[in-house]
């Protein structure tokens, strides 16, 4: 089980997906399906996100110095993060709330994609976590910073969340496109959004919408944000959606071109491989799977339950957890615990769920696998698992077993390199 | 769509399934493998349950006036509820609590029963329901109704649910045997239990287990139920467990003999046959489908998105409804208006989910069916889709949208005469 976690998490490495997008000859840059002519352009490389640094490390080992100048803009700075290329700086952003770094970082960039001319060619690699990394706010930061998280606690979509970032922040819904006009822009993606809506990873820095300040709006009245942020800030946001308009280069923009290198469901797909390679069959069940962890957790253990023997059913996606507790834990340990609870005493099925970034939640871990058999081994501990469901302490229960040698049950990967939600693997012996 | 899920219903009729379980020649009877001679003894029919009335119904065309006398319990008398025999009673009893009327019902059972000798046999014909239907309380019946409420409020599972109640119910937990000693007994059981644990349906009136008292405290201690009940209740009820004593007919009970005759199942197996019928290719995922129906619903939505064309995928087994709102629904619509949601916009699926029984809830329909196109209907109407699911209202959603001529989203069958739990059928069209 643990080579078939590896081999999804493998798959799904910048370093592994790029080449499929990206190849040089010379100074002739294939993209896709389409070539572009560097002989009398520059070329200027953007990587942000979560994965920024592996991104770049992907594209600059084939390009080369064929790029003249790249900015990389990540969470962390990994120990090594060297550049094989002459000209390349690194910030490291605010994540998960932008801040002053993320505003510097982006600066940088607008910066340096002030001197573009037409036959230059700006290169884009966005990977998760770009939303609050890349950040250029119309308004001031400490009024951007409180109308976020009365978004995030308002109970509006991540759509409607992202129908407001993107009008009230110069470098989302395409503002990065804007920024590198006149020269166009092409943007390698590795999507951590389920569904791969280009709008939605990072907010679209590269992706232009027909979203209309009155949206943004439209948003802010329905939950009522007006009255929790009260007079001044509201004020500053409805001063700026109503004095917005769409910069002039919109007019003559060259349309961006956006190109998902990699999401959830390569990670499924090299999983399912991997599996029939050992001599499971397999079957991808979904690459869309959402809602509360804990009840995907019975939902997979009712999967499980009914699974014919030799066979491992794939589901890909991201569940969320409502806290209510206050332990330690994350989504995919959450649901693995429920689908341990419910898989009590059955014979020959597991359940593996983990997080492709390798860190679910702030545990440390990736995640977890559970069988029929771990819900008696904590009972032998005296440890009560739908307890440690209701405290949202599932990292302390699979820790607590562990270290009583009934495991490994945490599955511990260490930051993997790469950020395309989550999956959960369920067996059943041949 | 519909025609599998008639046939879903069909397949787990009383009187398509009672065949498969039951035979006569002459006065012998043939129940599963095992051949009863009835020429020395008599033949005693005790039905109770959801479906006691088709179930008698089946039982008595295959065995006619073998039957001595017949006893039936049921929650409604259905207008056409006569027996092709000659000695036989109905009793409605109450639902869901236990009351006078069920504790009569019960009273008629055990004084039939006490006639009985070595050489008779009493079939028993248990469905859903039978927990509240046949019920002889060790505790005066205010008592009894003040603790099942309790329990009902406590948090418990339905497990230690049913280890209280089998402690101090003469009729549970193999009672029913007991009253009918020294025949012997054979039950032939409609499930609906997920899972078919045959202590659980009907809290097992003629299935033997091995708790004691003491297992029965142990729940009332975890949940604090003494201290929600009051001094007197508790001091009854603690009486009662302390000098309980296994019947001295115990220790010489002839082992009852149980058969699940059907379940949810034989309707999943009997949809996916019907699907194939009509050119689909389709899979059981599971017959053990639990949880919250809103999740459940988005987990449905899940696999709908990357369902082959023309692959129809069966779920079966029961979800619950956290009520919090005041409007009017059932798990299989709520379930079914949370993957219309999640399904929103997407071409080419649909999702039906109802209840064998033809009853969701207190609403009067089975279920319902949506599709990609359902939300947007809402929204021609000004519904708010997600505010309905909030208040528990999805009856009320659908009935809106068939009201206006979307439709019809409802699925109304009446009632069915059989209940096995529930379906969900997820299609995308070729």
């Amino acid at each position: 089980m643990l080579s078939i976690v590896q081999a999804a998490i493998t798959a799904v490495q910048p370093g592994h997906l790029l080449p499929h997008y990206l190849r040089r000859q010379g100074r002739h840059l294939t993209i896709g399906a389409t070539t572009y002519d560097l002989n009398d352009g520059r070329l200027f490389l953007i990587s942000v996100g979560k994965a920024a640094v592996p991104m770049a490390q992907a594209a600059a080992a084939i390009l080369g110095d064929t790029i003249d100048a790249a900015i990389v803009i990540s969470k962390h700075l990994p120990p090594d993060h060297r550049l094989p290329i002459t000209d390349y700086r690194f910030f490291t952003g605010d994540h998960p709330t932008a801040g002053e770094k993320s505003v510097q970082a982006t600066t940088a960039v607008a910066d340096l994609l002030a001197q573009t001319r037409a036959n230059d060619l700006v290169l884009c690699l966005i990977s998760g976590g770009a939303s609050a990394l890349l950040t250029q706010p119309r308004i001031p930061l400490p009024a951007w910073q409180t109308l976020n998280q009365a978004l995030l606690a308002s109970g509006c979509t991540i759509q409607e969340f992202n129908t407001v970032r993107r009008q009230l922040d110069a470098v989302k819904g395409g503002g990065l496109a804007r920024l590198a006009a006149p020269a166009p822009v092409v943007s390698l993606i590795l999507s951590d959004v389920i569904g791969n809506d280009l709008a939605a990873i990072g907010s679209g820095p590269t992706v232009l919408t027909n979203e209309t300040p009155d949206d943004a709006l439209a948003v802010l009245a329905r939950y009522g944000i007006a009255a929790v942020l009260g007079t001044a800030v509201w004020q500053t946001i409805h001063t700026a959606l109503a004095d917005f308009q769409l910069p002039i280069t919109d007019y003559h923009l060259p349309a961006p071109t956006n190109h998902i290198i990699g999401s959830v469901r390569q990670a499924a797909l090299a999983s399912r491989q991997s599996a029939e390679n050992s001599g499971w069959t397999a079957t991808i069940l979904t690459v869309h799977l959402e809602g509360e962890a804990r009840e995907a957790g019975k939902f997979a253990a009712a999967l499980a339950k009914e699974l014919p023997p030799g066979h491992c059913a794939i589901l890909g996606g991201e569940t969320t957890v409502t806290v209510r507790g206050s332990g330690m834990g994350g989504r995919n340990l959450e649901l693995a615990l429920a689908a341990a609870i419910a898989l009590d005493g059955w014979p020959d099925v597991a359940v593996a769920a983990f997080a492709t970034d390798g860190d679910d939640g702030p545990t440390g871990a990736a995640g977890a696998v559970v069988t029929g058999e771990t819900v008696g081994y904590g009972r032998n501990l005296h440890l009560n698992a739908p307890q440690f469901i209701d405290n949202n302490d599932s990292y302390s229960y699979f820790q607590k077993l562990d270290a009583a040698g009934y495991g490994p049950h945490l599955l511990i990967t260490g930051p993997t390199g790469t950020n395309v939600n989550d999956l959960t693997l369920i067996f059943r012996n041949p």
